[in-house]
């Protein structure tokens, strides 16, 4: 199966350009076979399977968001503006705690469907529920994802065993299924529910199965305070005192607050960050120096966490934010130019949740990529593209998505998910959920 | 003419509730006649001129943008991500320079295309060039509008009172114009370009006219700091000493740096602030300490600023700014929850841009309204409205938006402007002016 997409212009990182202004792409087999400035040839229109008329849109990398919890997507807008211990205790873990399969399999094709219209071609999904029907429902319906049974190990030993047990089970068994798609790694949920014995024993696992780890980390002042408090240590030094760093690959998610000591060890270890600026501040938590690990070469992917925290799964939201906040912070215009913010939510993302071969538009990548078009009168003059992208795109503007060649959206309309069934489905499990509380 | 509305869910502050679940409006001669709970009567659809079935749509306030410059429309893309000097002096100044009436009038149709699609009913336009013919383009557009022809000091006293005199004639002429749907103001450019004796003259003219005066305030340190060393107090302590806060009505835009002393003043004269988060983020200007404002009642609206600095002129993502940024900033989630931003967008704006009877959806208010469109994905599962339109919204969920009355967008149909022909002059004029340069 070949397509070819003509007049275009093309967002690659091919050769010196990044962009070309009116170009073609050839796809053969779910692979870019070819990336070209101009017109193509009568021979490959002809050779092409399908040939589709672009019209002056754009083709970019699908964009990667490196944390999230799709299973929570019905608790978006159950609760806001609240102060964290209530809103957790109150609120989430309640309606969290009645969730059952139906419920999380409606909150997550909710959550694919909005992860596709708005460019997204891979996720990745830390959760506790239901992993293994997820990661079906993900491969029908064509995404790319890494995914992992996220543990809290404020339990006995015996529990914790358990989930440990599942955990690598889940990801032995789904690891590089449906065709790579799926990728898996296994997750501690945070330092301050994980003790040290537990997490050691999850390390020793990742090693073994030579999987990334990834761990919710310093996400409130609180939260490291106490840590320090108990262990006398903040909880990424604790980390490396515990020999944890050295030996495994890591992907933490937040990285609030950190200082400098802390960003050199995230940089020695080669540990990355998924920055999830607008759950951050929505929660409240603050910002992570972003700027400061960038610099000091520490690798940064976007990502979304919740809908219960942000409160939508939309990564031009959360470019231009991560593009925003670190400019008004440090009063430094320079920060976090455009294609940096790009860069994050596409390259850096891909390589973050170790999809081999996509987050860029080259010869020889997989083809992972969302189409957009730049009518709207937000999106004009036609000016600089990298700047539109992050600093005047909307979701809204995504018209087609792709992945590994396959279109999950052509003409804003979807071809793998059922979307007004999902979103009734959605709504009837939102009120049947929030009626046990 | 009466327009019926029915079968949609109302954001009002009549009564006790905030809105209405399934609901009607009626409109009569441009003012909200009737605001109801349940089904029109048998009578009721008969009298009415034109019934419209909203399909469980939201009526909700349109949103007043308290802080732009439309005129700089073309400006989108043309230069981000530079030091604030070099971006400045190297590209806006030299691209505002070479406005013409055809370039400025083009950026204006685009800002206004751009607006009334996010939801915008109501603006501030604070410009130098062409104010007279954008004056009569908003009167053609219907849209509702506060307008000043923006005066930089620097200077010759001549040139000073010639601008001052343009600046009074353009106010005398248009003030309560256009059905009152156009009202003005003086708007010195800023303390840093307009010496004490400049503003001195503004504000006597502004007091004989009974017009309030916008300026830009403490938008950066470095103006701060320069003042200071030019006139040993701050800018705002500054006009207090020079006795003009007392004098006029003052609506101040950014305010990003003022101390606890600074807020009190502004509390004392009741002098507004247009908060603008965006632009001040990424002009790396900081954030305005608008939670310390609010809460000794300053009252707030909120601003895009230009699409030079923004890039948008989309109120939705504004108040989703203003929502997020001071959480995080205070590590807070509790400030500015969405309903103090819908506030801060609509009823505040309304009454520091002095539109009298706008700004809510109440009986005898002028029928200023968007109409949103709830079945998008991002705003599913269907639970809290306000949380939704605030933290998950986006303009493209705007199906319609009327002035007084008047339909200026039908489903997304834009009746009053020629939108394809706004979006081709745009480019034209922005590739013609950039030539020049
Ligand atoms: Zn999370
Ligand atoms: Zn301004």
């Amino acid at each position: 199966m070949s397509i070819l997409i003509h007049t275009v212009s093309i967002r690659t990182d091919e050769k010196s350009f990044n962009w070309i202004e009116d170009g073609y792409v050839i796809i053969n087999e779910g692979v870019f076979k070819k990336i070209a400035d101009g017109k193509p040839s009568e021979e490959e229109l002809t050779e092409a399977d399908e040939v589709i008329n672009g019209c002056g849109k754009w083709v970019c990398p699908g964009l990667v968001n490196t944390h999230g919890h799709a299973g929570m997507s019905l608790l978006r807008g159950y609760s806001d503006d609240l102060p964290l211990d209530q809103w957790l205790k109150e609120k989430m873990w309640p309606f969290e705690g009645k969730l059952d399969l139906e419920a999380t399999k409606a909150a997550r094709g909710l959550a694919m469907v909005e992860m596709i219209r708005s460019g997204t071609t891979t996720f990745l999904e830390m959760y506790h529920l239901f992993m293994h029907e997820f990661a079906q429902d993900i491969t029908d319906a064509g995404m790319r994802a890494t995914l992992m049974r996220s543990m809290i190990g404020l339990c006995s030993k015996e529990e914790q065993k358990e989930k440990l047990l599942e955990a690598v089970e889940f990801a032995k068994t789904w690891h590089k299924a449906a065709d790579s798609r799926i990728q898996t790694m296994l997750a501690p949920h945070a330092p301050y529910t994980c003790p040290p014995e537990f997490i050691e024993m999850i390390v020793e696992e990742a090693i073994k199965l030579d999987l990334p780890i990834h761990m919710h980390l310093a996400e409130t002042r609180k939260e490291v305070r106490e840590h320090i408090q108990q262990y006398h240590h903040h909880p990424l030094e604790h980390l490396e005192k515990l020999g944890f760093l050295s030996e495994a690959r890591w992907l933490f998610a937040h990285g609030v607050h950190l200082n400098e000591e802390h960003i050199d060890l995230l940089a020695e270890y080669k540990a990355g960050i998924s920055h999830n600026p607008i759950s951050n501040l929505k929660l409240g938590s603050g910002v992570a120096p972003i700027a400061e690990m960038l610099q000091k070469g520490v690798k940064i992917g976007l990502g979304t966490d919740s809908v219960a925290s942000n409160n939508t799964l939309d990564m031009i939201e959360e470019m231009r934010m991560a593009a925003f906040i670190h400019k008004g912070i440090a009063e430094d215009p320079i920060l976090i130019p455009a294609e940096v913010a790009i860069k994050m939510a596409t390259k850096n993302g891909a390589e973050l949740l170790e999809h081999e071969k996509t987050g860029e538009i080259k010869t020889g990548y997989k083809a992972d990529f969302m189409i957009i078009d730049s009518h709207a009168a937000h999106m004009q003059p036609a000016s600089n593209r990298d700047s539109h992208i992050v600093y005047a795109a909307k979701s809204s503007d995504v018209t087609d998505v792709y992945v590994e060649g396959l279109p999950l959206m052509r003409n804003k309309e979807l071809l793998t998910l059922d979307e007004e069934k999902i979103k009734f489905e959605a709504n009837e499990h939102y009120q049947r959920v929030r009626s046990y509380i």
